[in-house]
Formats: C-alpha cells, sequence, structure tokens
C-alpha cells in the first residue's frame, strides 16, 4: 500500500460509525438529529426571515457533461400556446365549449410538464448509497444493491423528514473578504476552529456545517468547469474533526465538497472517509450567496435548517429546497 | 351562459385577489405569509417532532396515464453491480489501481442516477402557471407565457423559500371515524367550520389547510382511478370561505383537491375559482397519514408547516418534501 | 437437472453457432446473409410494391409496463402553437422582425421534439446483448459487458447496414383462415415445413423468415396482456430447424416470437437456445397485416426484405423501418 | 420588403408544389418516389453491397446544446452487471432456482435500455411540419398542429415505408480533391451540373440526391460547432434546379443541408422555400465516408437508397438507418 493510500485507511479505521446505530443503519450521522436539535432549530427563529439555499433547477446549470450528468430539462404534456389554439377542447363540458363558441374566447385549460434530471445535477444531497469503497457502501451495505431502478438500501429517502437542525454558517469567503477562495485551496480544521471563534459559535452534535466558499458566486451564469474542476473545499484532514464534533450535516456551495485536485492519490477520499466510513449528510451546490448577504446585515450565523430531500425511493441523491430560517 | 357558469363567474369576481399584491405579482396568497407567520409557526414547535408528508417518489405511484402523466422513473448513470464488474476503473488512481490488483479487492466507486417525472406525478404543488380561463391565469399573466420549456410567469420557483408557515390539520376521516369519506363527497364550509370548532382551532391568514379525507390510505397500493377518477374533495362552495379566511395554502391526499365528479357543468371549477383567481396555493396527494397517526395520539392539530417547493424554473408544479414540524 | 433443463441443455448444444464465425463475431446467423443474398434479394423486387412492416411508435403501443416498458412518448423542443404566440422571435433576423411588424403575420418558426422510448417498445430487432446464460450472451461474450449507458459487445449497432435478405411470409393465420392463432399454441416445426410446401417456398441460408399469427391484429388498440401474457409463437422445438436451416432472421407479430406459457420451466427458452446460442437474429412485435392483405391480392411470399436497425451504440435492441418490398 | 425577402418570396413562388398533390397532401416530393422508381432503384443493385449511411446515435455525437437538442443517451432497465449480482431472479421459475443453486452459477437473464434522443440529434429526415412559414407548414397546414405530443398534421410517419429510390451520390469533397469544402462554402446548381457531367450522371424524377462536403469527415469526433456553426452546404439558389429536376429527398453530411452563414437575412432559407414550400424530403448528418471511400473503389454513383423512417408518429423528424445498395 502507497503512503497515500496508509493515510486513507487510517483515517477510515479512525472515523467510521459502521455499526454504531446497529448493523442495518442507513441513516449514519442523521441519527444525531434529535427530538432535542428540533427544539434547539426551532428556538433560533427569532428575526422571522425564510431563505432559500437551492440554486434554479433548470437548462443553465452548471452541469457539463461530466459523469455523463446533464442540466435538468422540463418537458411539456399540455402547454399554454397549445391550449390557446385549440389542443384541449378535449376538457370542456357542454357549458364550456358553448361559452367558448358564444365568447370566442378560450375557457378552461391547462399547463403541465415532466423533469428530467439528473439526481446530482443541482443543489442536492447525496444518498448513503452514492458511494462504495471496497465493494461496499456506508455501514457494510452491499454495492451490489445499488442497480437498476434504485438501491435496495441506502437510498435518499432514508433522509426524508429527518433533516431538520441547527444549522452553523462558516462563511469563509466573507470572513476571508475575498469572492471566492481560490480553486484548489483545502479548508483545514484550523480555518474551521478559526472561524468559529471569531464568530463565537459553538458546534455541537448533529449541527448541520454550512460552508461558503464563494466559488458558487464566482462561477455562476459561467460554470465552465464547475462540475468537477479545480475547487475549493475541505481537506480530507477536517474527516477527523467532523467526526469528532458528531456533525450531522455538511453543505457546501461547490461541486462536491472536497478540494480539487485532491490532495492524495485517491479520488474523492473524503467522501470514502466521511461519506462512506462516517456516514455524514453531503450537501452539494448549495446556493449560499443569498444567506451570505443577509448574515453580513444581521451578523447571524446559527438558524433554523430545514433541508429534506424528496424521498426519491433508492436515489443517489436528491435535489432538496433547503431554507435557513432565522 | 348556463346557471352552471353563472355561479362560476359570480365566485370568481367574489374571490379574485387578481391585483391585490400589484400587477406583476405571481405570488397570490403566499404574500400572505408574512414574517409573523413564520415566528407564529416556530412557536408551534413544542414536542420535537418531525412528520413528513410527501409520498415516495418512484415507479409504484398513483399515476395511470391520465393526462399523460407517468410515475417517476429512476434510471442509473452508474451503478453498483457495474463498479463490481469493473465499468468504473477508469476512476482510479495509480495507487487505486495498484491496491486493487493487489488486493483482489474493488476500490472506489459510486453510483449516480437520472430522474424522470411528472411534476404533477406525486405529493406536490400546483405552479400558479398550472390553471388558464379565458387564456389567462393568475393575476392575468398570459396562457401564452406558459409555454416550451417551462413558463416564463407564474412558475413554481416563486413558492421556494415562501411556503412555511402555521399547518393546521383537518382529518374530516378520522373526525367522522370512518377510513375514507366516499368518492364524491364534497367537503362543504360547513364540514370545515365544525370541524374546527371540535377541535378548538382557529384559523388565521396566512394558514396553511391540510386536509385529510383518507382516500390515500384507501387507494394506496391499489391505485386504480385514485388519479383523476371520483373522489371526495372540497366542495366549490367553499371558494368564498377559503378567501374570506385569507388562507395561504391547501393541501390534501387526494389527486386534485376538489370533488369528483364536478358539482358544476365545468372542469374542476375550484381551480378556476381559487388557483386562478384567488391565487391560493393547491397542495396535491400530500400523505397525512403518518400524520393522522400521530395526531390521535398526541391531540396535536397545529404545527410548524414547511413545505418549500423545488425551484424548478417555470414549472407547472413542483415534488416537495413536505414537513409538519410539531 | 430436470428433464426440463435437460432438453434446453440438449437444443443448446445440438444448435449453438459459438465460434462458427470466429471468437471475437458479434454478428451470428446475420453473417448469412452474403452480398448474393443482396443480389438475390433484389431479384426478387419485381412488382415494385414497398410495405412497411412497422407498427406506429407512441403513446398508443402495446406497453403496459411488463419489464419496466412504457411505450414512446414525444416531447417537444419547440412547438408550432408556441411560435404562433411569438417563442421563436429570437430565430429573426433583422428583416424578419420588419417583416412580421410589417405584416402582422410571423415569419419563421419550427417544431422540434425528443423521443423518450424503450428500446424493445414497439417493433424490434433484439440485439445479440438481450439474453444471457450462465453469464455469457452469444458466443461468449460476458453479460458484464451490458452495462451502464450500452453493451461493450453484442449491441445491436453490429446490425445495422446488414439485415437486407430475401424474406419469406409465413402468414399462418391467413393459411388456417382464422383471424388469430389462440394464444398458448406453439408453432411446431411441421406447421412451418407444410406450410412452405403448400405455398412452394424453398427456405435458403440466410433468409429472413416473417411469421404472422394474426395476434397484433387481434390486440390491437386493445393492448392488454399483449406485452408478456399468452400468446402464440414458435415452439422450442423448432430450434434445430432453425439451426439447421442456416435462417438469417425471424421476425413475427407478437410480443416474444416464441409461444406463452412457455413449453417447459424456463422463461423464453427458445431465446436462450435460438437467441443466445444459434445468434439468431430476433425480430419482434412486427406489423404484418398490411403485408397479409397485400399478399392475399398478388401471391407473392418472397421479397426484399429491407430491416437495418438503428446504430444506437450498445443497445439490447432497435426500433426498426422495415420494409417488404416486392 | 427588403430586397433578401423579395427575393425569398419570389423563390416561394417559383418553387412551390403546395396543392399539386391535392389539398390534404402530407408527402410533398415523396409522391415522385412511384412504383417505377421502387423498381428502377433494384435493378441498381449489381455488384451485391450495402453500405450504411448512418452515423452512431450515442453520447459522443455532435449535439452540442444548440435549440436545446442533446446527444442520444441510453438508461438501462435491466443490466448485465445488476444479472450477475442477482437483480433478475424474480425471473426464474422453479427449475432455474435448483439450477443455480447447485451449479453456483446464474442462469437466465437479460440486458434492456431506454433510449432519449431528440429526433434531430443525428442522422435523421425533416418531417414536413419541421419548419414554419407565415404560421404554415408545407402545403399550407397550420403551425397550431405542431402542438404538445406530436404533430397532428406532416409527422414524420407519413415518409415511412416510402423513401426506397434511385440514389445518386455527389461527392462534392472527392471530386475536387479536398477533406472537405470550406464553412460558408455556398454550392452551387453550377456545381451540382458539373459533377454530374463528369460523372455522367443523369437526374431522373423522383431520385434521392446524396451530396457530401467532407464536413462529417472533417469534424468528427471533434464536432465543436458542427451542430449549428459555419458550414459548407447548398445555396439558396439551387432552390429553382431542385424544382425543376424534380427531386425527392436530398441528403448531405452537414448539420442542416443548407451553407451557412445563410446567404440573406433570414434563418435558414432554403429550409423556407424548398422544405416548407416544394415540399422536399431533407435528410441532415447522414454519415457518407464509407461510401464515399467505396465509390472511389468500384467508381458506382448511383444506387439503390433505402432509406425509410420509423414512423414515429406526429414527430418533425425521425433517426433513420439509411442504405446505398449497389
Amino acid at each position: 500500500m502507497t503512503d497515500d493510500l496508509a493515510i486513507l485507511q487510517n483515517y477510515i479505521n479512525r472515523c467510521s460509525n459502521w455499526g454504531r446505530w446497529g448493523p442495518d443503519d442507513q441513516l449514519g450521522t442523521v441519527n444525531l438529529i434529535t427530538a432535542e436539535k428540533v427544539r434547539d432549530a426551532a428556538a433560533l427563529v427569532k428575526v422571522s426571515k425564510t431563505i432559500s439555499l437551492t440554486m434554479p433547477y433548470d437548462a443553465h446549470g452548471p452541469q457539463n457533461g461530466y459523469l455523463g450528468r446533464t442540466n435538468p430539462h422540463l418537458y411539456q404534456l399540455a402547454s399554454g400556446p397549445g391550449y390557446l389554439v385549440g389542443e384541449q377542447y378535449a376538457l370542456e363540458t357542454p357549458a364550456l365549449t358553448e361559452l367558448r363558441k358564444s365568447s370566442g374566447q378560450p375557457t378552461l385549460g391547462f399547463y403541465d410538464d415532466v423533469l428530467v434530471m439528473p439526481t446530482q445535477s443541482g443543489t442536492q444531497w447525496d444518498a448513503p448509497c452514492h458511494f462504495f469503497w471496497h465493494g461496499q457502501m456506508y455501514n457494510g451495505h452491499s454495492a451490489a444493491d445499488a442497480g437498476t431502478a434504485g438501491s435496495r438500501t441506502n437510498g435518499v429517502q432514508t433522509y426524508t423528514g429527518k433533516i431538520l437542525t441547527r444549522g452553523v454558517f462558516v462563511d469563509l469567503a466573507a470572513h476571508r473578504g475575498v469572492d471566492t477562495l481560490e480553486p484548489g485551496y483545502a479548508i483545514t480544521t484550523d480555518d474551521l476552529v478559526e472561524y468559529l471563534a471569531a464568530k463565537n459559535l459553538q458546534i455541537r452534535p448533529g449541527d448541520a456545517l454550512i460552508i461558503r466558499t464563494g466559488f458558487m458566486a464566482a462561477w455562476r451564469g459561467n460554470w465552465g468547469d464547475y462540475a468537477g474542476g479545480p475547487s475549493a473545499g475541505l481537506s480530507l484532514h477536517t474527516a477527523p474533526w467532523l467526526r469528532d464534533k458528531d456533525i450531522a450535516a455538511i453543505a457546501t456551495d461547490t461541486w462536491g465538497i472536497e478540494v480539487l485536485p485532491n490532495e492524495i492519490d485517491c479520488f474523492q477520499p473524503l467522501h470514502v472517509v466521511s461519506l462512506v466510513h462516517t456516514g455524514l449528510a453531503f450537501g452539494e451546490m448549495f446556493d449560499l450567496d443569498a444567506l451570505s448577504d443577509d448574515s453580513k446585515t444581521d451578523g447571524i450565523y446559527e438558524f433554523m435548517f430545514s433541508a429534506s430531500p424528496l424521498p426519491v425511493t433508492g436515489a443517489s441523491g436528491s435535489p432538496v429546497s433547503a431554507l435557513a430560517i432565522k
């Protein structure tokens, strides 16, 4: 084994939560979001603001074909223009037909559509089934489960109704006074600890850590290699701290949470350690710019974080309408 | 004009909110969810429970082809079994390849997928662009806007980050002691008023009204004509009460909120009055059975209702992970 | 091993073409369509008729959800009604804009769409990668090849440009004077031999055998369990004859070529023997009714058969515009 | 009206076939493919070669997002790797289960998939409903017909079974001794006449003209702006010649048949004249390189052209497995 993989294996051993919540568990650190966390989160709603942390899902998103992913497409099953030229007369009752003929106006109609989207194409939670190591996913469930029509275990629906907790906002870009951290910048444990001290914030078990690098703001609309290219992000070496602090979920404004290029000779090693072994919920491509602007104004960096994914049975991830509620 | 359409026109005139929030408004009654509503909602979090109100999104859903809608399908971009047989070697770094060869085990891999779903195929909010009357949608926006690739106005993304308010649960089926109200049963204003009085609940402007008929419980898994067939639902004649109470959103466990067959010679007349003219947010196919069970235990019928839809640009509706937080 | 599987294994041994055209072959019996077959086929064009053997690809097709297959759906990227209400002004050059404004008429526009279809949803060729036995497909290629994004071997594109040969029409339904053979009727070698003798037709190596049961005519428009349900079809016991006659391709008007329910305790055993081991091209859901009507008139049962599938890289099958050219 | 549009209008008047085959016609010049043309085409099959003129349909195609079009994607409904890890046990009969357990080998399995493709994403015929001028398509059918779920008139299925005729190959790139004509090069009537004379080829009514610019060969695999960018192609001024020669169909190895940038102040004016008004069948992105190589060897430039599109009901175009049969 190379030195790099020895480091990786050491972190895996150090940070694993496999078995901690039983042999069948599919929730990982989301188990740390207890009833008390819900109450504590609600208590943080003080100034009555709801801020969306989700980017638009549409054809103008950041996907560039990397890993076969496209941006979301919306196709029409029934359209307004079609209604205007007569496509929907079959919906009419006799009274409506008579009204249309007497008035010369269309009567009733509707618009309807179909969404086609990779589950990992925009703001989204990774499911525990999203990553494998040595043939297994979180808690030892077999990679064989993640087959045709959705994974039999560790699907994203296990998170539904469960990700509502205290959110702590780590706006590193604003803190540093930069538009964006540089591509390749590895956020360290020291960076996090220093920031939290500066803001006088305590991390508590079950919290969600929301980290802003400024990367989405810098690439927005001219995405280039935002998806999959060099990026600021968490260092692999934060894995023990994330595990020891019992953080329930982490979300960033980058494509893949961790720094790119990767720090060791392994693709996405923090996914291997923290997603697969710690069972930490990973939120990617969160849109944190409105929250950043707002926090500069009110100085509030903790809030109720409501970010339950859709129960898409067996999916590798899910789009989510994430909210910071202050 | 027939008597039926005279009734309809009368309700349209009586219940319209067009212009109330300005000529460009695309939010309708969701405007009624003020900062105070958010604070009031948070104050309802007392016993620390989070209950999902969303049904699974998968191929076993209620769609039967009506209006061209299918159930959600999940297709794989990368699979666990494929990883196990060697499809993902391209992800390997040199160190990983060496490890695989020396250990005889697969190393790193991932599972990834694409979701294809009609936006109205499961638990969902109708967008204000979903319905037309006389060539217009809510607030006079033109039906012509709702064309290729999504509606230019009144798309569901206008609701994102905005539907978080006090929820009031009207569990009519449980109140009547039945598994489900009968198909064709029209829920009247008197029914609602009687229920609220019995539970000692006050309706306040900006509330979300969550109504359970028992219909989803009765049809679940053997859906038949759940989508589009005869169903219990709100009477057209509740429209003035919904308008006068300034309800922000209504959600039911049925396919289309209103009673079917329709009460007058018009398809979905409550949609015409309340969705198009009142601008009321319509939530359909909400899964209220877990909430019903829980309410029987704790006797709590008001809660924080967090149900922000995905910002699918220009969509006629959106799946939503809706939560009752008590 | 049961008696049934002993029979199956015996046929596999008896009928295999693995290795016959080399260890890397992916064409199977389509190799039998030599240059001479093309010339002979062309020589059959005598009365100058072209008859389509393909059913419409649309939402009214025979699929009922069996094996996860749906009917084809067509979604719009640009529409005529949208054009009429102004969606396509961006296509206009300055001269066109001026013309539109001066004339009050729309100028240029277009209609564009996206097809979503299971490759096995209508008239189609099975690819050699469509079926497996003991982990292998035709010619020993590994089932592991048939993974994400298409099969690395034996994909349907190997047939493209190759299926053009003499077609021999076996209209059993017409021959028997029935609208359709009964569900469960197993077409035997004797049936085929008797028919060919009656029509004075010789089978020659490289021919395509086109067999009509009447099943599509009987189920059309009211499809029910046409896909996957009881059906007339070829008996498993025809496998040696098909192999010995060196037939290149077989096509029927049924869902799955072979009789259903299956004759032995194995799902689709003729697929196992003839598709996997003989490497015989299987054409399913061919629409043979117009050809039947025409043949009754002109008495011609052999023709040029042009039925090259689309080169959909790695697909399990392909829709095809099949023609009988007399 | 500008001079450019006066030219366009003049060509429209000069080249229109509206009404020529009756007021309801949806076939246009494909009507010119008479029974005699089929016989003549068959008589051209002399050396027994079948050459595919269709490019692969897969994710590596030429689409770049222009006009919302993507390359084809193939998604799996059942996979080989999934079969190998046990996903398909439900297909087993009792005998197969027993065999699997006793042998330790998988038994029966299958691979199945879904194709998602814009109908205009690769080698394809434009349907007569694909283009509009002044609110109408070919033969005066209304653009309003081309709405949700497919066009009510002029859909591509009208061509099915009808495009089989004499093909004449105009390999301009080879004739000029260049790899490719330059982007922006407008092929003139003189170019065509000179080529045909040099090859001693006569054009006859009902022929298909297959024109190779070399553009696909030059861009293949590194497509860039092949779709929609500058390209060699037919000059608008060939429209009268195409009309007078009664050509039934034209196909090129370019994205859009006509030269880009366009020669007058109008987008795709040859489409307006020849597709909309002459009713000429337009074939785009035909892969003519193998045919070019072959023709250099055998010196044969006329052949049976079998290129019937799929009957995709109401589609704006269709992929096609086109063949040159010599």
